[in-house]
C-alpha cells in the first residue's frame, strides 16, 4: 500500500474494484450511480449516498435551506440516472458548534421539504456537532429508490459499445457562474425525463449517468465502463448562454442525463431538448479516452474536467 | 423560530415531530432506532444512519481501520435494537486533505471487512475531502436491514406501560475507560441475542433500544415514548469491573439492549446475561422521568447521562 496523497477519483475507482462479487443479494455493486439490493423474489431497492461539504460544494454563508435542498437534489439526480423512482431518504449531518438551533432547523427544512416535493420523505438520520467552531459542516444524504424497469433490466454505466451514440438532455456549462443563476444550487433532477427515455428507447438505451463532474469526465466514465473510447463533436454541444465548448465539456454540476444509445433518441423529453453530441468508438489504447472534434481538428479532452474546487 | 445554541438531543426530538405522518409508505418514522419503509405488499426495509466524527467519537490518532469498524458497529447495534437482520450498508466520508491514500484505504478496509463479517456488505458511498487540513474527518454510515418479525409486529421504542419490567443485556459502564479495553471501539452488536429475545418473549417484548447515551438517558427515552416514568434499582445493575451504579447508568456507548417487557425475560441469551433492573410506573408529571433506588432513598437521575464529549 503506497502512501500517496488523497485523490477522490482514484479512491472511488479502487473502492469500486473492492466492492465486486460481494454477495448474491447485491445486484449492482459500487461504482454506478446507485447500488441495487435484492429483497426476496421480486423486490429490489436502489441506494446511493452523496454529500455536501459547506465551503467546498456551497459557500460558507449559503442559506441553510438552500444547502439542504442541494444535498437532496444531488441524490435525486443519481436516482434519475438509473431511471428509478425515489421512495425515501435519510440524512446525517455534522455541524459546526457555531451554528444555531435555527440554522439547523432551516437545514432540516431544506432537506424535508425537498424530499416531500419529490415523494422521497426524510425518514431519519443523525445529527452530530464538530468539536471546533471553524470546522466545515458536512451533510450526507442517502436516498432509497425502486426500479421502474423489468427485473432483467438495469441501466448501469456499463453498456456502451463502439457505434453507440452519446446524447445529453438540456443544456451544458456555467452552472457555478453567478450570472447563470446559481443552477448548481437549484436544478430539476431529470426523474420523469429518464423514465420516459427508458420507455422510449427500451433496450437501445444501454448506459446512463448524470453529469456531475463535466461531460468530458463523465463521458470518459461511460467509455471506460464499456471498454471503448468516445468522440464528441464540439459543434453539436448544447451550450448554456455565455458558454462555449470548453464550459460545456469542462464545467461540473450540470446534473443533466448523459447516455449511450443504439438508435436516435427522442428530440425532446417532457419538452426538454435531447441532443446527440458524439459517438463511441473502438478504444485506441486503454479504454475511456475522450476526443473532441473542434474546428476541423481532434483534441484529447480526457483530463479536461472539473474537480469540486471549493469556495 | 428562536435562535438558541445547537443541542443534538433537542433537535432529534424536533425532527422526529416533523417526521410524523409523512406517507403511507413510511411504516416507522424518525425517532426510533431505524425507520421502516414498505415496498409493495410484503416487502419492508429498515434504514438508519449513524456517524463517527474523528476527534469527537474517536481519538484523532486512532487507527483508520478501527474508526471504520466502529462506524459500522454503531449501525449494527441499531439493527439489533429492532431485532432485524442487516443486509447492506453505504458510507459517506469527508476526510481532511492531510489524510493519505493509505489512510483512506484502511478506513475503507475497516468498513468493508466489518460489513462482510456481519453479512452487511458495503455496496456504495461517496468520498469528499475538506478544504482545510485541520478539519475533522466525518464518516457517516447508512445501514439497510430486513425485519425478522411478522408483518404486524415492530419492536419500536414506543410500547412501555406502567408495570412493565426494564431489562438489559450484558454489563454496563466503563466503555470509554482505557482499562475497560476500549469497548466503545470494538463491541459485539447484539444481533442474534435480539432475535432470540423477540422470539422468546413474543408480544411481551414491548419496546427496545440500544444503550448509546447511558442507561439513565436511554431508559428515559423508553419511558417518555411510552408516556410513563421508570424506576431503576441500583443494586440490580450489572456493572462492569471497576464500575458502580454511577458509571452503569451514566456512561455511554455500552451498546447493550435495553428493553421493556411484560414478563420475566430469559436469564441468558446466547450465553449473555439478561438482568431486570427496574420497572415502569405511572408518570408523576411530564412522562420520561428516571428514578434510581439507591441505599434506601430515591434519586432522580433523568438528567444524568452522557453527551459525547470529544477526545
Amino acid at each position: 500500500m503506497t502512501d500517496q496523497p488523497l485523490s477522490e477519483s482514484k479512491l472511488h475507482v479502487r473502492f469500486a474494484q473492492l466492492g465486486r462479487g460481494l454477495s448474491d443479494r447485491v445486484l449492482l455493486s459500487p461504482g454506478d450511480d446507485m447500488a441495487m439490493i435484492g429483497l426476496g423474489s421480486a423486490s429490489r431497492v436502489l441506494v446511493a449516498a452523496d454529500q455536501v461539504v459547506v465551503g467546498r460544494h456551497v459557500r460558507l454563508d449559503e442559506a441553510p435551506q438552500v444547502i439542504g435542498r442541494k444535498a437532496v437534489l444531488r441524490n435525486l439526480s443519481d436516482v434519475a440516472a438509473m431511471a428509478a423512482r425515489p421512495i425515501a431518504m435519510i440524512a446525517a449531518a455534522t455541524l459546526s458548534p457555531r451554528r444555531s438551533h435555527a440554522w439547523a432547523e432551516q437545514l432540516h427544512a431544506g432537506l424535508h421539504e425537498t424530499g416531500i416535493a419529490f415523494d422521497a420523505p426524510l425518514i431519519g438520520g443523525d445529527l452530530a456537532t464538530h468539536v471546533h467552531e471553524d470546522a466545515a459542516d458536512v451533510i450526507a444524504v442517502t436516498i432509497l429508490a425502486v426500479p421502474t424497469l423489468p427485473l432483467d433490466r438495469v441501466i448501469s454505466r456499463n453498456g456502451a459499445s463502439a457505434g453507440d451514440l452519446l446524447a445529453v438532455t438540456g443544456r451544458l456549462g456555467g452552472s457555478l457562474d453567478a450570472t447563470g443563476g446559481g443552477r448548481h444550487l437549484d436544478f430539476p433532477p431529470r426523474l420523469e425525463e429518464a423514465i420516459e427515455l427508458a420507455g422510449s428507447l427500451g433496450s437501445d438505451l444501454v448506459a446512463m449517468l448524470d453529469v456531475s463532474d463535466g461531460v468530458a469526465r463523465d463521458a470518459g466514465r461511460l467509455a471506460a465502463a464499456g471498454g471503448v473510447d468516445v468522440r464528441i463533436a464540439a459543434a453539436t454541444l448544447p451550450c448554456n448562454p455565455g458558454c462555449g465548448w470548453k464550459e460545456a465539456v469542462g464545467d461540473g454540476e450540470d446534473y443533466e442525463l448523459l447516455f449511450a444509445c443504439r438508435r436516435q433518441p427522442p428530440a425532446t423529453l417532457h419538452g426538454l431538448p435531447v441532443t446527440v453530441i458524439g459517438r463511441f468508438v473502438e478504444a485506441a489504447n486503454a479504454p475511456g479516452a475522450v476526443e473532441l472534434e473542434v474546428d476541423g481538428s481532434i483534441r484529447n479532452i480526457t483530463e479536461l474536467g472539473w474537480e469540486h474546487a471549493g469556495f
